[in-house]
C-alpha cells in the first residue's frame, strides 16, 4: 500500500512572540555585531524617538504624563555619549537596551514609545540622519581634496614633467597639468554625492511595519521635524529601499580609487631613483631598525584603504542578494556603511594634507625629461607636415631616430635634423626636406607644451583657465555642501528646542 | 675596501619602439583578450576614424587622396560586421589589425590615420559611442520593467497578501502594494543613469596622448560630429577617467540587485507550498529526468546574473587600483562594461516578461493571511488607544492572545475581545475595558488596509494613485531617453553621409 | 634654444628617519586604523618580544640589566590586558605604544629590544600567534558544526521530505538525508584548515628585515621557543607572503557559504506556508511591534555575515594588489584577517546551536511530499524497464499522467496504471503492458527511497552508514586539531615559564 | 464582518512540465548565456554520455539497438569540436540542443541516454572532466613560473641589489635573493592545486537527481571508466558542492596576485628613471602615435587579470550565496570557472616568458645602491655590540649621520667612524669607542649581504643552496602533475577503445 497522509499529529505551529531571552550563541554573533554599531546609531535614535513622540503628542495619541516623562528622559540622553550608555548584547540590539533603560526609568509609561512604530523605523531614520551629516561631511573633504591638487597645480604650472603611460616617458607635459586631473573625477563624484544626499535625506518615517500606519494621515509633519528634505513615499520602499547605500559605498570606493592612483604615483616618484617628489615628515614614517628609512605611509594607508572599501562594496552587495524585506540588508548595513564613509573621509583628508605639504622637486623632474626622448611625437608631426609623409612612415624614422640616440646616449635634445634625414633616407630609400624644420627649436620642452592651447591642455594658459573654472566649480560645491550641512544641525537643534518647550510648557 | 661604483658598462637603455613581433605567451593573452572584445568596439572605431578623418581634413591636415582613401574604405567598414573584419592576435589588439588592413587597402595613405591621435583616443570614444547606446538602452529597458510593476500593481490593488518580514506573515498588505514596491528603485536607478548619461556621452577627442594636440586650437568640432554633449575638458582626465565606468557598473548592480529580490521572493512563492504565483510556461523549463518538474528557471538566471554583476564590479575596481595612465584600466574595461551593461540589459527584459505574464493566485495569498495572525498590530493599537495603555503592554497581552489562539488552532480572524480581556487580566491583573472595540471587524484584513490612508501606504486609494504618479514619471524617462537615444542614431547618421557627401564632391 | 638641463640645484634628497611627529590627519587615518587593531596582537605581541629578548641572550647579544628589564616588564604585561595598555595612535601604531611604554620603564634599556628585528617581524608573529589558535579554533568549531548536521540526520533517518531543486519537489527523501549533505563541505573545508595550519604555524622569526639578519646564524631557536612547527625558509618571503591569509579568508568565505545555504533553507521552511521546521525561541526574536511575530534573527545573522565575509575576502585580495612588499599588505590585514575568522567562528557556533535546538515538523513535510508528484520520475523509468520504451517516452507520457492528474486535483500517490495506459495510447498512439507494474507500491515514497541503496543514497541503510564514518571522520578532526591548540598553549606556557625562570636564575 | 476563507476557487496548481517553448526574453538571457559555455563543456559531455550508456548497457538496462545507436553518434562527435556542432539557444542550452541532435540522428532510441540520470549530472561530470585537465595543467604552468625565477635567481645570485620597503631602499641584498621569493608562493598554490585536484576529480556520477538512483546499485565502475579517482558519497552533496569550485577560484586569484606583485616591481624597475630591468621587445608593445614608447604591455595584463580574477572570485561567492541546490550555482560556473582557470594559465605563461627573457641591468642596481645608505642597519648593529650600547641609541645615532651625509651629497659608502663618533657626542653627549669597527669594510654592500647565512638569507651560500632545494620541489611537483595529466588521458582514450570495441563487438 502506498504511503497515505499519515496521522502526525502536527502540534499547533508556534504563533507569537519567543518566551525565553536568547541563546549565548546568538547574543555572541547577532548582537554582539548589532550592539558594535550602536555609537552610529545613537544620535539619531536619540533624535528618532523625540520626534516620534512628538508627532504622537500631536495626533493626541499619548498621555501628557508618557509623553513628559519620555522627552525628559530623551534630552537627558542627548547629553550622554553612546559608550556611557548601557548598551548591552545580553538584551538584545542597542534599541532594545534602549527599551529596557526607558522601562527601568519610566516603567509602563515607557511602552507608548513603540505606539505605531517598528524598532526598524526608529534605525532606519538613524541611520539616514547619520549618513546625512556624514555625506555632506564628505562632500567637503573631497572638495578640499580637489582643491588642493588645484592649488599645488596652479603652483607647478610651469614645472616641467614628462607625462608617462605605462610608467614610460611619454610627452612633455607640466606637474600642474598632471596634478590638476585629479581633481575632476573628485568634483564629479562630490557632484554625484551632492545629487545622492537628496535621496539620503528622505524620511522613512510613519511607513509602519511596511504597509503604512493606522495612527497617521500625513507623514509630512514628522519629516519636517526631523529636516528631512521629503517623505519617502512608497511605505515598503522606505523601509526597505537599499540602493541609496549601494550608492554611497561606489562612491566611496570611487573617491579613494582616484586617490590611490596619486598615491601609487607619488610612492614611486617619491623613491630615490626617481626623486620627483617628496612627502612631508608628518606625513612619513621611521622604520624602528633601519636608521636609513624615511618611508611614505600615508600612501599606504591611502592605497590599503582603496582594496578595503572595494571590499566594503562589494560584501554589501553580496549582503543584499537576498530575498525582499531582510533585516540582515539592515543589520549589516548600519556599521558597515557609516564605517566606510568615516574611513573614505580620513583618508581623503589624508589625501589632502599629502598634497598640501608635498615637497616638489622641479629639477629633478625636468632632468629626467631631458634625459628622455618624449619630444618624439612632436617631431614626427612636425615631418609629417614639413615633409608631406604619413604619420606612420614619419613615426617609423623618427622611431629609428630614438633607437640610434638612445644606443649612442643621446638624449632627445639632441636629436638634428641631420639625424632624421639619414633615418628618413635608411628607412624610405628618399631625400626628405627638412629645411623648413627648425629641429633644435621643435625639440624644446616648453614649445611643444605651449603648443597644447586647445581647451584642457598643458600651455600656460590652458591650465591656467582650468585651475580658474575649478575653483569656481569648488566654491559652488561647498557653498551647496554647506547650506545642507547647516540646516541639517539647525533642524536637530530646532527639533530639541522644541521638545524642550513643551516639556517647559507642560511643567508649568 | 667597500665596494665602490664599479665599471658595469650599462649599454644604453633602449628607447625608441620594439624591433621584433609579440611573443606567443603575449599573442595568447593580451592579444587575444583584447581581441575578443573587437565586437564591442567595432562600429565605434569605424566612426571614431571617420570623424578623425574629417577633422583632420577640416584643418587641412591631410592630403586629399588619403583623405578619400580612408574615408573609402571606412564608409566600406560600416557595413561589414565585427565577425567579419580580419581581426586577428597575430597582428596585435583590434587596432593593430585594422592598421593593417588600412595599409593593405591603401599603402602609405593609411599612415595619415594616426596624426595627432593615439591608438587609444579611438578606442576610448569607441567605448563611449558603444556604451552611450546601450546606457540609454538600458534606462528604456529598466522603465519598461518598472512598468511591468507597475502594471501587475493596478490589477492587484485588492489582492490581498499577508506582507512579511523574515519571510514571517508581518502585516495585510495587497500584492498590488508589495509588486509596485520594486517600481521605485529601478526608476531611482534609471534616473541615476541618466545622469550618468551625460558623462558617459562627453567627448575625449583631441586629447592628444595626454597634454593634448599640438595640431588641433578647438575640441568641440570632433566632439559635435560625433554627437557627444560636451568635451571633457583635462586632456589627461579625458584619456584616463574611470568613474563613470565604475557608475555605469555600480548601477548595474544595483539595478540587478533589486530584481533578484524579486526573483528570490518569487521562487518562495511559487513552490508548491506558497503557491501564490506561478511563472508562464515559457518562463518555466523542464526537467529531462523528473516528469513532474516545472522549473522556475527565469528566476535562475535573474538571480545567478545579480551575483556575476557583483564580481564584474568588484573585479573592475580591483583593476582600476592601479597607478594612474595605465592602460590595464581600459584594457579590462572595452569588454566587461559592455558586457555587463549587455547582461544587465538582458536580464531586466527577462524579468520584465516574468512579471508581464506571471499568473498570480489570489485566493492562495488570501487563505494564507486567513490563516494566520498579521492583524495583531492593529488590534494592539486600537487597544492602546481603547483602553489607555501603553503600547508595550498592549504588545504583551495581544502577544499572549496570538500565542494561545495559535496552540488552540484558531486562526486570527477569530479573535474575541473576551480572548483579549482573559489575556490582559492575567497578565496585568486589571480587567480592561473594551466595550468600544469591535474586535471582529477591527480584524478585518480589508478595513486594516482602508486604514493605511496616509500616502504610500496600502490602501486602494493610495495605491492607485502611486501607480499614476509612477506611470507620469515613467513616461518623462521614456521620453528623456527616447530622446537621447534618437540624437545618437541620429549623428551617426549624420557623420556617415558627411563623409559620404565630401568623398562623393571628391570626386565630381 | 632648446631647453638644456637647467641650473635647479636639487637640495640633496632628505635621508634618515624623519624629524617631527606625524600630523592629525595621520593619526586619524593610518594610526587609529592600526590601534584599533591591538587587541588582536597584544599579547602576540609580548610572546614575540619574549621569545626576541630569550633568543638575543641566549646569543649572548644583549646585557644582562637589559635583558632582565625587559623580562620583568613583559612577563607584567603577559598579564595586562590589551584595553589597560596604554596604546594611543598618537604615538603611531600598537608597536610604537609599546616602544614608549618600554623606554618610560625602562629607559634606554629599552632600545636593546630592536636589536636585529624591525617592527613588522614582531607584528608577523604575533598574527601567526593569533591566527593559530583561532585557526585551530575554527575546525572545532566547523566540526562541531558538521557534528550537529550529522547528530540530526541521525534522528531524521526515515523522516520523509520531497527534496528539491528551484524550491520545487524533485524526489522523495529524508530529512536526515538532506541535512547530512551539509556535513561534507564542512568537513573538507574543516580538512583544509588543518592543512592551512601548517602553513600558518610557521615562523618567520630571524627573518631580519628582508635578507636575513646578521645577528642569527640559526633560526630555528627562536622557532621552536614559540612552537612554531616549522621555520619558513626564504626571509623575503617570511616578511611578505600573503598567500595563507587569502587561503584563510577564502576558507571563512566557503564555510559561511555553505552555512547560509541551510539558513536560507531553514529560513524558507519556517515560514508558516511551508511549516516544515521551527527554530527554537532562543535563536528567534521577537517584533517590538507586531505581536504576531517570532523572527528567525538566527539565519538572517548567517545569511548577512556570509556576504560580509566575500567582501572581506575580496577587499582583502585587492588590498594585496600592490607592488611586492608593501606594509599595506599587513596594514590591512592585522584585524580584517582576525576579525573575519572571529566572524566565521561565531557564526558558526550560530549555526550549530540553530541545528542541534531544530524543531522539526515531520508530519508537515510528509503532508507536503503526499501533496505532490515526487515519485513521478520512478514510475517513468519502471516504465521503462517493464514496457521496454527509451526514457523521454516513458518521461514524456507520464509527464502527461502529471499534468492531468494535478489538473484534477489528485495527488501523485493515487496515479493509477489506467491513467499512464490512457497518457500512453493519447501520446504514442501504442498500447503498454502495464500488468508487470504494481503502480501503487510502485509510488510508495518510502519504498522509492529504499530503493537507492548505493553509496550516498537516501536509502535508510546508505544514510546510517554515512552517518557512521562521518562521525569517524570528525573524531578523526577534533583529535588532530585538539593536539594542535594543546600544543600552542603549552609552548606559550613553556616560553612564559622559561623567561620567568632565567629571571629568577638572574636574580639570585 | 470580517473577512473569512473567501471562495477564491483554486485551480489547481499547474503541474508537469511546461507546455511551450521558452519566450525570446529567456532565449537571449538564459539560453544564450548557457550556450556560450558549450565550448567547455562539449568534450565532457561526449565522454559522460559514453560512460552513461556502456554503465546502463553493464546493467542490462537498455536494448542493444539503443545502445549501438548511441554509441555511434557519440564517437563521432568526439571528432567534432564544439563550434561545429549545432548549439544553439533557441533550443535550450547545450544538454538540449545535444537532446534535439540525438533525437535527430536516433529517434527514439536516443530516449534511453536519458534513464537514470538527470541533465544536471552530466554536466557536472563534464565540468569535473574539463576541469581536472585545466588545474593539472595549470600545475605545470605554475612550475614553469616558479622554475623561471628560481633560474633567474640561479643567474643573479650575486647581482647586488638594494631591497626596498615602500619603494626605499632597506638594506643590501641580490636580484636572485629578490627574485627567487616568487617562487615560494608559487610552489605553495601549486601544492594546493594539486591537494585539490583529487577533490575535483572525484565523480558525481550515479547521484540521481539527488538522492541516488533505482538503477544503480554501485557508483564505482562509471567512476573508474571516466578515471575519477574516487566517487563523491553523499548524492545530494555530489550533485550540489560548489566548494572545490571556490577552491580554485581563489587558487586563480592567490596565484596571480603573487604575479601580479612581480609585476608591478617590474613595471617600476622598467621606467627610465630606475633602469633596473627591460623587458624582451616581443613582451613589449609599440604606441602607434610616440616614437619614443616601448611599453611593457605583458605587465598591464597580468596587473589587470589579477583584478579581473579577483572579481570572478566575489562573483562566484555571491553566486553561491543562495539557497541550497539551486541551478544557478551551476549556470554560472560551467563557464565563468573554466574561463577564470584559462585565464590564470594564459597569464601565468606570460609571466613565466617574461622571466625567462627579462634583461636585467646589475649596473644600474648596483650604482642605486651605491647612492643610497641601505648599510645603515648593519652600521648601527655594529655600534650596538661594539660600544655596548641599546639598538635605539645606536639606531637614533646613526640616523643622524644618515641626515648629514644626505645633506651633504655623500653617499652611504662614504660614511666614517668620525662620522660617528660626532654624532654619538651631539646626541648623547658621550664619547663612543669605534676603534674596533672597521667602518669602511662594514659599510660595504657585498660584506653586509654575506653575513645573511642563516637559512633564507642573502648570502650567496643560503641563495644557492635554497635554488637547489626549490628545484628538488618543483621536480616533484612536475612529476606529481604529470601522472594525473597522463592518467586522464589515458583513461578517457580507453573509454572510447572501450566503446569502440563494445560497438564492433556488436556489429560482427
Amino acid at each position: 500500500m502506498p504511503d497515505q497522509p499519515s496521522e502526525h499529529s502536527h502540534v499547533g505551529r508556534r504563533g507569537g512572540p519567543p518566551n525565553t531571552g536568547p541563546a549565548p550563541e546568538l547574543v555572541e554573533s547577532g548582537f554582539a555585531w548589532e550592539n558594535a554599531d550602536a555609537p552610529y546609531l545613537h544620535d539619531g535614535l536619540n533624535l528618532a524617538d523625540i520626534a516620534h513622540v512628538l508627532d504622537l503628542d500631536r495626533r493626541g495619541l499619548l498621555p501628557g504624563h508618557a509623553r513628559d516623562g519620555l522627552l525628559t528622559v530623551l534630552l537627558e540622553l542627548t547629553t550622554v555619549a553612546a559608550r556611557e550608555f548601557p548598551y548591552d548584547p545580553a538584551y538584545g540590539e542597542a534599541y532594545n537596551s534602549r527599551e529596557r533603560y526607558f522601562v527601568e526609568r519610566l516603567g509602563d509609561d515607557a511602552g507608548w514609545l513603540h505606539a505605531g512604530r517598528p524598532r526598524r523605523e526608529a534605525a532606519r531614520v538613524a541611520l539616514r540622519l547619520q549618513l546625512r551629516r556624514e555625506v555632506a561631511g564628505l562632500v567637503h573633504d573631497v572638495t578640499a581634496f580637489a582643491a588642493a591638487a588645484c592649488g599645488l597645480a596652479g603652483t607647478h604650472v610651469d614645472t616641467l614633467l614628462a607625462d608617462q603611460t605605462y610608467l614610460q616617458q611619454a610627452q612633455p607635459s607640466t606637474f600642474g597639468h598632471y596634478v590638476l586631473s585629479f581633481a575632476e573625477p573628485a568634483i564629479r563624484d562630490a557632484q554625484r554625492l551632492l545629487t545622492e544626499l537628496a535621496q539620503v535625506n528622505s524620511s522613512p518615517g510613519g511607513a509602519g511595519c511596511v504597509n503604512g500606519s493606522r495612527l497617521l494621515d500625513d507623514r509630512s509633519p514628522l519629516a519636517e521635524s526631523l529636516g528631512f528634505g521629503s517623505v519617502i513615499e512608497h511605505t515598503r520602499d522606505a523601509m526597505w529601499r537599499v540602493d541609496e547605500l549601494i550608492q554611497v559605498l561606489a562612491l566611496c570606493s570611487s573617491i579613494v580609487s582616484n586617490q590611490t592612483k596619486l598615491a601609487e604615483d607619488l610612492e614611486i616618484w617619491s623613491s630615490a631613483e626617481f626623486d620627483f617628489v617628496d612627502l612631508d615628515d608628518s606625513f612619513s614614517r621611521a622604520s624602528v631598525l633601519m636608521p636609513n628609512k624615511r618611508n611614505p605611509y600615508s600612501l599606504s594607508i591611502i592605497r590599503g584603504a582603496s582594496g578595503i572599501l572595494i571590499g566594503r562594496l562589494s560584501g554589501f552587495l553580496a549582503v543584499t542578494k537576498s530575498p525582499s524585506a531582510r533585516s540582515d540588508n539592515f543589520i549589516f548595513a548600519y556599521g558597515e556603511v557609516p564605517r566606510a564613509v568615516d574611513l573614505c573621509r580620513r583618508v581623503t583628508r589624508l589625501s589632502t594634507g599629502v598634497l598640501e605639504t608635498l615637497v616638489v622637486h622641479p629639477g629633478q623632474m625636468e632632468a629626467a625629461l631631458l634625459r628622455g626622448y618624449s619630444q618624439a611625437t612632436d617631431l614626427a608631426e612636425q615631418v609629417t607636415q614639413a615633409c608631406g609623409v604619413d604619420y606612420r612612415t614619419a613615426y617609423l624614422v623618427v622611431g629609428d631616430v630614438v633607437r640610434e640616440a638612445s644606443a649612442a646616449g643621446r638624449p632627445g635634445w639632441q636629436i638634428t635634423a641631420g639625424d632624421v634625414a639619414r633615418a628618413a633616407r635608411e628607412r624610405t630609400g628618399r631625400e626628405w626636406d627638412l629645411s623648413r624644420l627648425d629641429v633644435p627649436s621643435l625639440l624644446d620642452a616648453r614649445s611643444i607644451i605651449e603648443s597644447r592651447r586647445a581647451e584642457g591642455g598643458a600651455s600656460h594658459a590652458a591650465v591656467i583657465a582650468m585651475t580658474r573654472s575649478t575653483r569656481h566649480r569648488l566654491d559652488d560645491l561647498v557653498r551647496r555642501a554647506t547650506v545642507q550641512s547647516a540646516a541639517f544641525e539647525r533642524s536637530e537643534q530646532d527639533l530639541i528646542a522644541t521638545a524642550r518647550s513643551i516639556l517647559t510648557g507642560a511643567r508649568t
